[in-house]
């Protein structure tokens, strides 16, 4: 299934994407997609339901994030070899673990805001996954048990709030708007293989990053399995997982978004992202 | 007002202590201690409850988080002068800022979990400060707008894994019950002058930490202000804002709790914390 939730900002409905292309409306078969909602149960329900007997919402209608009432939005850095070494930075002897605050989130292409005194707007092109069932020192061989989906995440990084203003990436990751998720949330039963899809970043159509998720260090199982060593994971818990080579910060000069800046990125099966830079 | 949480883990209730001592019944007047009910308008509301005439909760009851569905929980580190002296780093420039968990949070008085592989546990007595009203772009001038109250928090944290796991602080802060909160929060209205508490840690009895908000370097208003620049805070949001010295990684040689282990904190106004340390 693809889950998505349509409407305005904060007051969208839960839908899916009908094999015909439209989205049909779900709430009156579930109150939100949420931890509720993606728990093996929940799922469950989802999967019998049948979609074309589901009202139609119009075409063009606004996507938001589709997942409701994240708990945690955790991050993965430096999980790409070539993208460490762009960036300065040796591969971690383990994952490096970072928040966003959960107020980042935004739909796929809502606009994107440049914070105030921002000079070092970055973009990054991941692959997140939604955690279905509760995960607490998992092994590695269940990870998997405990995953739900799959969605595009632009982990938009302000570098110099990042890196530059004293300890913990957390600050330069946390604006409002910093983590459009969607356009779909693509159930697990849909992604053959997490790492192996191709992703792609492009800014006013010039292609930036392109690489796929088999050159992903620690891969999506062995994220679970080790964060579910310092932390439960939850229901509706969201984990993006860490970007390929092409980011701004990078490049020789650096090159940083700007107001008008338009952004398009998308993974292989899991859908496009088109956001628009605006000022704070 | 002290606005309570009581009963079994999940299954809490809001109350309020009286002036007489007793804990006393909200859940007929709110439907939980959280956001909403955390509003200018929310609080207003409670003000006016006659608790004289609200049901007594039986003496003993559990008491749990007093606040609910925490979006973020957002901590700073190195905010007392002497306590970064004795971690061996410097006062910071700016405020140093990094997350915790929100599935660490739990009751004051609750069993906290030694982490598997633990070896270097370790305590902090902090003030915590719980947002009323939402806020981003704050000037400082307006910021105590936004702070509904005030709670203890042991911002417990695992040594080894903050520090000697590769990058950001979160692996070592977020293991479940690293962050009780309570016994109460403590309405702004209540506090006098949050920069002139008393605070003080125990580990079986043998004082650990003692200290006052008056050498905090980062105040609660100015904290309010810095954070709104890098993401929105949003009611119940929970901001704890550092430790005076006194930790065990600072002691010649380092302390760290075992199993078995019983830690007892305050904060003076906002009551007290016991808790037990069992293997998680």
């Amino acid at each position: 299934m693809k889950l998505v939730r349509f409407g305005e900002t904060g007051q969208e409905k839960p839908g899916l994407v009908h094999s015909d292309g439209t989205v049909r409306d779900l709430s009156a078969v579930v109150r939100d997609i949420d931890g509720a909602a993606l728990s093996e149960a929940g799922l469950s329900r989802l999967a019998w339901v049948d979609a074309e007997m589901l009202p139609i919402v119009p075409e063009g209608v606004r996507l938001g994030a589709p997942v409701a009432r994240v708990g945690k939005l955790i991050a993965i850095g430096l999980n790409y070899a070539d993208h460490a070494e762009e960036a300065g930075m040796q591969v971690p002897p383990e994952p490096v673990v970072f928040m966003k605050a959960t107020t980042a989130i935004c739909g796929p292409d809502d606009d994107v805001e440049c914070p105030r005194g921002s000079e070092k707007l970055d973009w990054e092109v991941e692959l997140a996954f939604v955690i279905g069932t509760r995960a607490k020192y998992v092994p590695l061989e269940a990870a998997m048990d405990h995953v739900a989906g799959y969605m595009v995440c632009n982990d938009i990084s302000e570098r110099g709030f990042q890196i530059e203003r004293a300890g913990q990436w957390v600050k330069g990751k946390s604006h409002d708007t910093f983590a459009p998720l969607g356009p779909w949330l693509v159930t697990k039963d849909e992604v053959a293989d997490p790492q192996a899809l191709p992703l792609w970043l492009e800014v006013n159509g010039e292609p930036m990053q392109t690489g796929t998720t088999a050159t992903m260090v620690y891969g999506v199982a062995y994220l679970v399995h080790y964060l579910s060593q310092f932390m439960t994971l939850e229901p509706g818990d969201v984990i993006t997982t860490g970007t390929p080579p092409g980011v701004g910060m990078g490049m020789k000069p650096p090159r940083f978004l700007k107001v008008g800046d338009r952004i398009g990125l998308g993974i292989k099966g899991l859908g496009q992202q088109q956001q628009r830079v605006v000022q704070a």
